[in-house]
């Protein structure tokens, strides 16, 4: 073992796709004989946790900011991410040699050539899973479950219209190996990830948070999938209120908070500041006290970011 | 064969690999059921000329703008590129699909995810060469030969540092299907490419040329690579008058021509425009007259942009 090894990280608000994701690929190039450490941005929110604990995987280092987590540098690898707003602080100290991703490619630019493996699959897993089989190289358990898991999550156990047949018979490969069947994992897992009952208003409207930036313009949309959305429209004019302390202290044109049903498979977007103008023409309709429904609505990259950026333009 | 084809074109001042491997994945695409056809931004020069002569294959058409070939717009993969100013004209009208490609990742920027595979190769067609391997796709003999040209000129037959040992691997994989002697062909297709006599001054300077952004300014690096350098540094004063022509009708910070000798692998960089103190920080030496020589250096890519654009920060 050198040591220098290569750290790989997924996004800042990291979900389960991006906690899996760097363990799973850290785990691919240590077999591949390049040692490397996963590492992520913040604590595992609950369906992560609920993963960790399934499959006794330990939650990776956490790392706040890269100039004084490695103050000499190193080699950092990105999953599920490559626009500069959602990589960890501070990571311009680093050498980042690699891309693995599945978003929109945003801001990212290099001075020399880098790899780069971009598809629009609907999980970063996805992607990771084939290097294992394209590379013949065997899946622990362990790694598989952590895969699944982040397959069933970004696709919402294959309901959101992100999800390709590759995510899907990627899923079905892994799922013997993981040793779990997939729908009643799936469903358990999003129960876990679905409870916000001991959320504040202020977690709620941050969950997954991501920033965007359009037109000179940095905004802010969030996530939250629950299996009733009764609850949380209950206090809808509290939550656009959080929206608004944590649009006006970031400086933010707008903060959306997206509240997908995920039986239902629809949304209720929330949002506060000027941006009337801009939901009504990203989605062609009326809106109406800070929100829009929008049915057959669950993927923010693939049906609420471009509208909202291309409105913006 | 459907009406809508998906257009796969390289760069503008097309090389050898852009031509090569926009046919090659075109081919691999339809192979694999997606009906696609190369293009390209301009007539081949005579290295490829020579290439397309050697294995009969035809000149892909041109595109000068995408904005008059397809008015109805349709899908653009690039290939060997990805930074804006090197797209064909009008690209906005199409809907970009996907990237391959060896290069810095530029300002390349989608709303949506799209396919972009990169890697630090020295070759495109090492990378296109490879999907034909890893999905078991038979590579006609035409198309193999021009893979293998293409890594032949990336690399100067192996001697340019940007070489991995993936693009010698992947080309003696290509030379028995193309049925080619990788030296004995490599040496006569670099000869019928290093033939500088009867070209004028300011198609010198514009050989493989590209542009550049760095810090607001915009600058264009040709390379013009040769058996022998005599000739063309005989005539430096009109080269470098051709260079500030170029520069100048541009609105180029700086217009700068790499003039790299093939059998010694050295380069001279000559240059107009306000850049003495650009050069001189980038390669960390004194220059003189416009000019500066660089011993061990024929890799644009590798050599010259890094530091050029580091030193223009």
């Amino acid at each position: 073992m050198s040591e220098q090894t290569l750290y790989v990280s997924g996004h800042k608000s990291p979900d389960t796709d991006s906690i899996c994701s760097a363990i799973a690929f850290a785990n691919f190039k240590t077999q591949m004989g390049t040692s490397a450490t996963p590492v992520c941005a913040g604590s595992a929110n609950k369906e992560t946790t609920f993963i960790l604990n399934h499959f006794n995987v330990a939650h990776p280092q956490i790392v706040e900011n890269w100039e004084t987590f490695a103050p000499n540098g190193g080699d950092l690898f990105l999953i599920d991410h490559n626009e500069s707003k959602q990589i960890i602080d501070g990571y311009k100290s680093m050498n980042v040699v690699g891309v693995v991703d599945h978003h929109r490619i945003g801001d990212f630019e290099t001075d020399g050539p880098v790899y780069i493996h971009m598809e629009p699959v609907g999980c970063s897993s996805t992607i990771v899973a084939n290097m294992y089989f394209d590379n013949n190289q065997e899946i622990p358990q362990t790694i598989a479950g952590l895969m699944l898991s982040a397959i069933i999550s970004d696709t919402v156990l294959f309901r959101s219209p992100t999800c390709t047949p590759k995510d899907k018979a990627t899923a079905e490969k892994l799922a013997p190996i993981a040793g779990v069947d997939i729908e009643s994992y799936g469903l358990d897992m999003l129960k876990a990830g679905a409870d916000v009952s001991d959320l504040t208003n202020d977690q709620i409207v941050r969950t997954d948070m991501k920033e965007f930036s359009e037109a000179g313009q940095t905004i802010s949309i969030g996530q939250i999938s629950v299996m009733d959305t009764t609850e949380l429209l209950a206090k809808r004019d509290e939550l656009v209120a959080a929206l608004e302390a944590l649009r006006s202290s970031n400086n933010y044109a707008a903060s959306y908070i997206m509240i997908t049903n995920i039986l239902k498979e629809s949304t209720d977007l929330l949002y506060s500041g000027d941006a009337d103008a801009v939901v009504s023409k990203a989605f062609n309709t009326e809106v109406k006290d800070n929100g829009v429904f929008l049915e057959n609505t669950m993927s923010r990259k693939k049906q609420i970011v471009p509208p909202i950026l291309g409105a913006m333009k």
